[in-house]
């Protein structure tokens, strides 16, 4: 496995090998590995004859710093790992490679970053597309691929990859989760430990939202009700957002759903003590998308 | 010459072209194509294997639909000048193909485009950055061939390349005049015999200003004085901007010349009663980067 710092020398590796008619896949990550990540790698490498993972932890989509300070990092786990999957290249620039003094430029797709975990983190989605912008550029890839617990994420990457013409298939893979359900997540390691057991409230959310729609259920305010309920069984746990949205476009759903909608969950828990941020609270997302029972199951946002 | 009117077709080629170890030099225009312009593939193919011209009226980058819907297109007449020139493929889309619906995704470089042309035409550089991203993303050259004319432009388009890593080489060419000085623009032909020949004025305070700060004169007061007044004496001209910036961060320039400087210009003059539009205003521009005896000629926006 090579291991790369800046993007000229990324940048000469992905003419040589796309000369050489060699496919290459992206898979963007934080680092923090965990089988989550390696799902990826795996939807990767069925895609392309090349994988190449970047492990950089993006200050720019980070809008409070204390959740940048605490997010882990552990560089040479992450590359063992990367060599136990046959990864071929990780590219792991500092943040000085990526953002040069005089750095002006962001990427924006409006509307649809400002909704839901961008409405809770202002600026965050112009941090993330504009970092992927330059991980593509980088990298050139054929294929780039991204988790579906960052729906909106996926969404938005989407969105940005088809309106700028970058001619890179954008593949979602569907979200690896603990034996009890919870979604993994680099961020589970900073729970309490009651936190983290309280954290299946909401894959149960989730859960429960699924089963109603799934017995008839359409009343989007019913529903949210349900989610709420449910959320409230863990008293650790605080609301960010739980909202309906439409899967493509994530717009408010309507009163009656009339397809398919994407329920989507953000909840604050309590970090541990340990966490370097002393006690900060630790944000969770999980989503899924509910499909009325006779509607088409259209997944992909 | 190859005319191609879609993103996928191009990129194909592209894909091809590079495997095969070619250079492409890009040269995005808009159309209406005059002997600036041929510079620009001039200095295209001593630069690569093949030469690609875009031609296509950007609507993103109109804040006036007067100015839009004024402005020259003569496709047939600019190919036949691309094939006269030897270019080697001519990309044409339509609007449609460039923003189909539900395009939402945007480029912008902060403060770099709000000055000068951009507090003139609001949203102005955010077109252009978007497109030209469009265009490097469709085209994927090695090298891109801009004006020195449009030296904001210049400047936008290289802070936008350096900060996403484009990995494409950005290169400025000097702008081409007419016998009497006028810089060479589309929009020239808009302009009533009159203003025509009064359009004179801008190159006349460029030389004027270049004159005084070669024999010493360092106050930017004074040299902007210079300027209006030599302007003043097209009585047909109404400056929209007259001002000295920092050559490369476009900041304004300090009361005292310190080093090089970049003047531009932007007067509006009548528009001839044969325009679409009914006489409307033309917008010239011009720039010339003044260097103080003594300093350097670093000029590279």
């Amino acid at each position: 496995m090579q291991v790369i710092e800046t993007v000229s020398r990324l940048q000469s590796l992905a003419d040589t090998e796309r000369a050489s008619g060699r496919r290459i896949a992206l898979v963007p990550t934080m680092g923090a590995l965990h089988p989550g990540h390696l799902a990826l790698v795996e939807a990767a490498r069925e895609r392309a004859d090349r994988v190449w993972v970047s492990i950089f932890v993006n200050p720019t989509q980070f809008n409070d710093p204390a959740d940048l300070d605490g997010y882990p990092r552990q560089l040479e786990a992450d590359l063992d790992r990367c060599r136990e999957c046959g990864v071929d290249v990780a590219f792991c620039p500092s943040v000085e490679e990526m953002y040069p003094a005089g750095s002006v430029t962001t990427v924006q797709v409006g509307e649809l970053g400002e909704s839901l975990c961008g409405a809770s983190r202002p600026g965050h989605f112009d941090g993330v597309t504009t970092i992927v912008t330059k991980l593509l550029l980088a990298s050139r890839p054929h294929v780039a691929v991204f988790g579906e617990k960052d729906y909106q994420q996926l969404a938005v990457i989407r969105a940005m990859a088809r309106d700028l013409d970058f001619g890179v298939e954008i593949v979602g893979v569907a979200t690896v989760r603990e034996a009890d359900g919870v979604a993994l997540s680099s961020r589970n390691v900073r729970l309490t430990p009651e936190a983290r057991s309280q954290a299946r409230a909401l894959v149960r959310a989730l859960d429960a939202a699924e089963s109603a729609v799934g017995a008839g259920e359409g009343d989007t305010r019913r529903i949210l009700k349900m989610v709420s309920d449910e959320i409230a069984k863990a008293p650790l746990a605080r609301v960010d957002y739980a909202e309906m949205r439409d899967p493509h476009s994530l717009k408010p759903s309507p009163p009656e759903l009339a397809g398919a909608a994407l329920l989507a969950l953000a909840v604050f828990f309590p970090a541990s003590d340990s966490d370097s941020t002393g006690g900060e609270s630790v944000r969770l997302i999980d989503n899924r998308v509910l499909v009325p029972s006779g509607s088409s199951t259209q997944q992909e946002p």
